[in-house]
């Protein structure tokens, strides 16, 4: 079952930690996880609360927590969080209701203070050992304008509306945000030369996504029903699978992109969890009327009513120049993330429905999330119609894909009335040159 | 550089422990690697010999060792070979020669023997905790056979003689020789139905394969040059790529096989090593004149000299009806893995060009190793001409797919002239019904 409102989403709800009310990202209605370490410490769990990181360590052994709660923040001294996650929904439930009371009873401050580390002290790391990463392919506009560019006369395969593509990603490759983009070069060959070449790529570009999370798995041969598959899913972080689109457009058949995205993916580092999503969940409403329906295995009254996420995603690009100049970066895209063909219950089913195992700490791509209209593509093969139409920087610098020293950013805000909005916190990479070849 | 014959392959070099002489797979000099069990002992290190297990933690306890075997056989405490193989080839030949040593020398047997398990008492373990599984297209009589099936006017696409074409698959479905092969449910749609269903596979087939196992590893963003490859590779296994041929074909657009391949992955449990390859080293053929040349990246002369390996590929079948009449099984095909287009060492370079990381006890497929002849094409979809050519057995059954309760075992046999052959023990799955839809 899809997490349900209570208490740690009541608005009224404040924190004593300085700053964390008002903060866009993490205020005490959030409480995402995420693995950190400090100057001499080793990597282990923290929760974000404003600008500061509640060391879950820390407060197992203050003795603050007790039960199902307890159990969690003593999974999360691990140097990842696959033990936490593998616990399932109870025990990471229990704990966010715990710390939001420790949080906002001001009862709690002086001996909780004392546990909080300034994030800006921290390091984020990928939050679990990815046993494997899938990526699917979800945003229906995404998907047709892609098509659009690869195949002209059959953008969107007979096969969209009933399958919720995926394909096998690189684990090994994840990085948290701020994890340098180096250009990779790899096989390019465009149609006007004889034979391909080994180069730098020249069509580097991003691609908006979230990350899932995969909280307590199933067992190879068990598929997970789609009625049970909000159980299996801990929460969410953004994510972006760098594209090298013409290293993509050599290698991808038969057997799909390889190169072309394994050289890096980029993830924010916290954890959003399934629980504080709940107030911003909302109706599928993706799926026009005359699709075919979900089959059988897809199709979950509850999913459908509350299966997608009232979340809006933003893009920002700041080049070498414009930061040099303080520029401030510039919006390349804002939109919702209401184009989600599939929802991530069905994603779930449908990657375990022939047997295949999840494990705690797998992590699921969406695929880029684009909006319907042009403000709004997640690529910038969308943006600029296949590096066909420049954008313009406020500098006068024009964009077909990413340069040396562009720093790209993605964001999401999610918001419901009468709720406050949470984020995910950054995921932002900056481009460095290719390495000599 | 790709390890050289030394007195560990000596042909006139025998071994006390009672039937290891003359045994077909695992002979004194062939001594691979795995993670074993015994009732009431926890997966650890292993080495075969003959029809016996050498306990490499009893034998590490035992004083026996010296330097970096020692070194190594202590790393294989642990319940996976990923920390040895994190070592390099220069411990793990170390092991190698110091067990070859103590095994053949029967001055050693009073010590020694207490060290050794019998095999049939011994459960198996897929050897490493695998990060991630990538499976490659280098056969490219399979590429040919199989594009004809899937693209009659277009078999081999034109990055076919230019990239070793590979994707990545899914590392938490692999399992031993031995793992129960549910046939997988998924959507199915046949040209004549006018929408899919959720259906258990009607085509499900093998793949013969080899799989490789990483030793050390790369760090994100730095390339394994082609002429360090060798140092890379531990070794190799068979692998058993179970394939779903109609759900295949029906959702492997735009981004390649996901369900039709990720319900399970089957290897021979043991690793053997680099090192007890050299005598089958050989010169990489495959390349027809004519064809394009390696890009610079992809090439090594030493690498085309010993690339390739002299290596004979068998695939049986037996059937319930034939279990249960006591007909052996029958042989599916045999050929030399003669045709992989590009060799092992051309996988890891082409792998790592753009910067991404491969890890200690990773696992790379070749893709399937047909032969030129359809003796040995290496599927039931080459072999029976994609399900219109049945095969008859030796009963008077036919298949053009796997049924229930078929057994299919693939074996190799490493051969060279003035060496003893070595093998590569069993890789056998036996296809049980599909779970209720």
């Amino acid at each position: 079952m899809i997490p349900t409102v209570d208490e740690t989403h009541d608005p009224a709800r404040t924190c004593w930690v300085p700053g964390a009310n008002g903060h866009s990202d993490f205020p005490i209605q959030n409480l995402p996880l995420g693995i950190f370490s400090t100057a001499g410490t080793d990597p282990h769990g923290g929760i974000a609360i404003g600008d500061h990181v509640l060391d879950l360590c820390a407060l197992a052994d203050a003795g603050l927590l007790n039960g199902p709660g307890l159990d969690a923040a003593k999974a999360a001294a691990a140097p990842t969080l696959n033990a936490l996650l593998a616990l399932g929904c109870g025990p990471r439930a229990a704990l966010r209701t715990q710390v939001s009371a420790l949080l906002s009873d001001a009862v709690n401050q002086p001996v909780v203070s004392p546990l909080l580390r300034r994030i800006s002290d921290c390091t984020m790391h990928v939050p679990t050992r990815i046993g494997d990463y899938t990526d699917f392919y979800v945003g229906i506009h995404h998907a047709t304008n892609v098509g659009k560019v690869f195949r002209p006369d059959n953008p969107l395969l007979p096969n969209y509306k009933y399958v919720p593509i995926g394909y096998h990603g690189r684990a090994s490759s994840v990085r948290p945000s701020g994890a340098q983009v180096v250009r990779p070069a790899a096989q390019i060959k465009s149609t006007d030369m004889p034979a391909p070449v080994l180069a730098p790529t020249r069509r580097l570009d991003y691609e908006l996504e979230l990350g899932v999370w995969i909280g307590s798995g199933n067992t190879l041969g068990t598929p997970i029903p789609i009625d049970r598959a909000a159980e299996h899913i801990a929460g969410l972080s953004l994510l972006n699978d760098w594209s090298a689109r013409d290293v993509q457009a050599w290698e991808y058949q038969p057997l799909g992109p390889f190169l072309a995205k394994n050289f890096l993916t980029t993830i924010s580092p916290w954890i959003v969890t399934a629980e504080a999503l709940a107030p911003f969940r909302t109706r599928q409403s993706s799926r026009p009327d005359g699709d075919p329906s979900p089959l059988p295995y897809l199709f979950d009254p509850a999913d459908q009513e509350r299966g997608a996420l009232s979340l809006t995603l933003e893009v920002a690009l700041a080049s070498a120049r414009m930061k040099a100049d303080g520029v401030p970066p510039f919006r390349l895209s804002r939109g919702p993330a209401s184009s989600m063909y599939w929802t991530i219950a069905q994603m779930v089913a449908h990657h375990t429905v022939g047997g295949c195992d999840l494990n705690p700490g797998d992590l699921l791509g969406t695929g880029t999330i684009s909006a319907a209209t042009p403000d709004g593509f997640g690529s910038l093969l969308e943006l600029t119609r296949n590096g066909t139409l420049p954008i313009e920087l406020p500098n006068g610098e024009q964009r077909t894909f990413l340069e040396d020293g562009d720093t790209l950013s993605l964001s999401g805000r999610l918001e419901a009335d009468g709720f406050v909005a949470i984020g995910f916190g950054s995921c932002v990479g900056t481009v460095v040159p290719a390495r000599a070849v």
